[in-house]
């Protein structure tokens, strides 16, 4: 099942079902008003949803419409949670060498996490308002789940029973910000504006055998200005999200609709190029004494997408950064 | 003018507005159905509010009713944001000197901060479940202000324009986890589980002069199964309330309803206790060489509150820990 939230006079948008193809849609607002909605009510929900999206897919939903990427907002615009992992361990370990950083102890026994913003998070093809390009504008593409309420100190197991919808991601990430927030030992902070999401949030059994180990196994496409970035393979997490699930839930309940984030997507042989600015250039770093790369100006454009027996599973994310307003 | 929550079928709760002296109550769904949606909303619903304020201050309110803080979840259970600082550096100095901590980079002149999970915020007499007393459970008091929409990179002075409400916190610490997760750069999470609130949030005239510099400057009185713990004064934040929004806001607009906290109060000198176990414990380390007092157990209780001109300004919380349910 795919889902979608449209934009709407509402701050939780409006719920629509998408085809499997991504190219039409049915309001879905007699099931739930929104995506919050229904996972807060998933027994009821996901039966009724899925008997829509299956007549979608035969054409025979009534008022089915075409699917506009553009008018979507983040499957769950502001979220009870956004906890994101780092869960592909050669991501840190590039960075701990290009940047002679002391490695994270504990960092191949113990996910790294940290608590994201979740109360404003963007579209597809939002825009990215930010200040100031010195701040180091990076992408991170990433895959998420979105999990039924979990309880506290939940095991992986009762965790990965949770995971009802999967998702793809850009974090963006402010690169001046990070060692100094690392440094005071509270964290990203600043570092971490609004994260963006990809159109169609989608059960796991749309991707058939790549939903495996509690792993999205699919390349993640990353394109810079048009050009080719990456496309590493979710599978080389080296923690699975039943794994951050239940790290996440050890000390605390996880509301319904709380989103569980990988961290960049990361591949060992650099073959698979990189799914952030900061991960090449630190490839650049031990490769060559320097970083060559730039990160994003205003303007710069990302584009991201994962596919499956060659079609897009999300949709596609293209953004552009953009200047914010002056206050 | 003084709101709260009191618990209902809703995850947000229903607002009713509280008479000053915290006695009485009356039903105000009828300006909103939550302080979310009428923070969301706050130029159409503050004079409505303050009108019923006013009258139920008079004995004038029709179906006013006698306020229980039992009733009362926190003013806003689920909030777009909880932001909470580290605003009192007098704390911060004496962790590093008693556990030989290396100094924060610039912590003087900007502000730590970390994201808390804001989807379960808890009552003031709420019990506090927790998974295992092994992980070092600690309260912390702490004052807090609740804003209205905040643009993104706003200045100090116009972050002060924004506040809304005032509010008393308890931040609840989990100490085991707080070295390794600082070591990590990605910060706090296991370490913080959900956060309590006294059961009123008040505007901030209703502090009068004690509401100066962005600061609430009112003793915060705890004490630990019945014995007085300490009773440091707000005044001592090393930045104020409307540094602290704008450092939150720098790189992400914050929505209305979004939390701020002060961290830990703590005040230089000694002769004022501590608001927290860890704190404590520091000043016993670099004393004796040893710290003495224990972390809470099950059934431990904490009490806090703060006053001005003789009166409770929040209301009262009082809390006892219990070990969750067994998943």
């Amino acid at each position: 099942m795919k889902l979608a939230t449209l934009k709407s006079d509402s701050k939780d948008g409006r719920l629509v079902v998408v085809s499997r193809d991504l190219k039409r849609a049915a309001d879905a607002t007699q099931v739930a008003p929104n995506l919050l909605a229904a996972l807060e009510n998933w027994a009821t929900a996901e039966p009724r949803l899925q008997a829509l999206y299956e007549q979608l897919n035969a054409g025979k939903a009534q008022g089915a419409f075409d699917f506009d990427a553009q008018q979507a907002a983040a499957p769950i615009p502001r979220a009870p949670q956004w906890c994101d992992g780092s869960a592909f361990l050669n991501h840190g370990n590039l960075m701990q060498t290009a940047f002679n950083m002391p490695p994270i102890p504990d960092a191949e026994t113990m996910p790294l996490m940290y608590q994201g913003g979740s109360d404003d998070l963007l579209g597809a093809c939002d825009d990215l308002p930010l200040p100031d390009e010195a701040h180091g504008i990076d992408f991170e593409g990433e895959f998420g789940v979105i999990v039924d309420s979990v309880p506290m100190a939940c095991s992986p197991a009762k965790a990965a029973s949770r995971i009802r919808l999967l998702v793809q991601i850009n974090d963006v990430s402010l690169r001046a910000f990070g060692p100094r927030e690392m440094k005071t030992g509270f964290g990203f902070f600043q570092a971490k504006p609004s994260s963006s999401f990809a159109p169609v949030a989608v059960t796991p059994d749309e991707i058939g055998e790549a939903w495996k180990n509690a792993r999205v196994c699919l390349d993640l496409a990353i394109e810079f200005n048009g050009q080719w970035f990456g496309d590493p393979n979710g599978r080389e997490m080296n923690f699975g999200f039943d794994q951050l699930i239940a790290h996440a839930a050890t000390t605390r309940k996880l509301s319904a609709g709380t989103i569980i984030g990988s961290g960049t997507v990361s591949n060992a042989g650099g073959k698979k190029g990189s799914a952030c600015i900061a991960e090449r250039r630190a490839i650049e770093q031990i490769a060559n004494g320097a970083p060559k790369t730039a990160f994003m100006k205003f303007g710069d454009r990302v584009r991201m997408e994962a596919r499956w027996q060659d079609q897009p599973v999300f949709g596609t994310i293209e953004q552009r950064v953009v200047q914010a307003p002056k206050e």
